[in-house]
């Protein structure tokens, strides 16, 4: 079929991250069809010209299709590429990344896999079927890039949280400690954080201020 | 053919920046062929897996078709997709951006196109075909937060050059004037930069220094 060779195959892969456990974690599925059946990947599926208007939509299709959630943010890494990278022939893989918050975990189920595990982002404890353990990582190094680059990674969050939890998420993505005054100086003229009037986490400590996203925040 | 409706249309798109007349510049193609024929276009072809081992490998290979040119720097920025932006059907396009040294410009000739043009990658005077404006921009957008971020675009320069040249060049890329002594005192430690023990550019000011780029530089 010479015009299969003209076009190749091509999937949405996506990289999920939450922060659960005080640690960085990305979903892997278990796959339920060959090829590589039984191994641990990243969620993905191929794309349907008839469905996705774009290859944003095919991956948000793909990703609430396997896992039942949509989520807030949905971001272009890379593309990838060859002839090697899949059994089934020449193929690209448009990788996503994509943050749920940590109070919607629960949402998350599998569909048309045989599991699904929540595996540290940074030392996942299992192979990966494919190159998806490069994707994983191409999609790390961005996410800590852009908080690196003091973007605020808000969607990990839940809907109302305290600064203090904001510094140990940037925390956890950047595998370092950083200064709470430098961190907190940061912040004060952040036009994405929404300062929430009389509202407080209550608990053994002193009471802490809550604050929000702004609508419509793009991480 | 309900295959082809399941296996895209692929191309690699490439941004092929030079500075020349003190101006960054792109290189653009007339389309010699449908659809678009006579229109200004990035140079750009479909895949060939049969030839290409990756999209990068297909970039390189489109590139020097079109242009008869090799570049030190070639580099994926997105993929660019759907069903709307190319009259032959649901498409993705790699789009890859290279830098150019002003010294090989001459080099560059068109082939398979009716013409080629250096037109101001900031403000081209020609309407260009397909969403190619779009990957335009988001081209120069990438490249000029890579410069703001402290990478040096050594590949825009010839082989020896002074700290001149190279602060214009970032310049020119960032849209704004370089305070001088910051950006000697940024360049001071800089890996990939070599002094040229004893060689200086002499003209009507006082001789100056010249520098060239470590061996396998990486923009």
């Amino acid at each position: 079929m010479p015009i299969k060779k003209l076009f190749p195959f091509v999937t949405a892969d996506i990289a999920l991250f939450t922060i659960d456990d005080d640690t960085l974690r990305v979903l892997l599925v278990k796959r339920a069809n060959p090829p590589a059946k039984g191994a641990w990947a990243l969620p993905g599926g191929a794309i349907d010209p008839d469905a996705d208007a774009s290859l944003d939509e095919a991956a948000r299709r793909v990703l609430s299709g396997k896992t039942l959630v949509d989520v807030p943010f949905l971001e272009q890494v890379a593309t990838f590429s060859g002839a090697a990278r899949d059994p089934r022939g020449w193929s690209l893989s448009a990788l996503y990344y994509a943050l749920l918050p940590r109070d919607q975990i629960s949402a998350v189920a599998g569909r048309k896999t045989e599991a699904i595990a929540w595996a540290n982002a940074f030392a996942a404890d299992v192979e990966l079927a494919f190159d998806h353990a490069e994707l994983l990582a191409t999609a790390l190094e961005k996410l800590r890039d852009k908080v690196e680059r003091a973007a605020l990674p808000l969607h990990l969050l839940p809907e109302r949280f305290t600064l203090t939890e904001l510094q140990r998420t940037c925390e956890i993505i950047q595998g370092r400690a950083l200064d709470k005054s430098s961190f907190r100086r940061r912040l004060k003229d952040e036009p994405n954080l929404i300062e929430l009037e009389g509202e407080f986490l209550r608990g053994a400590q002193r009471p802490a201020q809550l604050y929000r996203a702004i609508e419509g925040f793009r991480f």
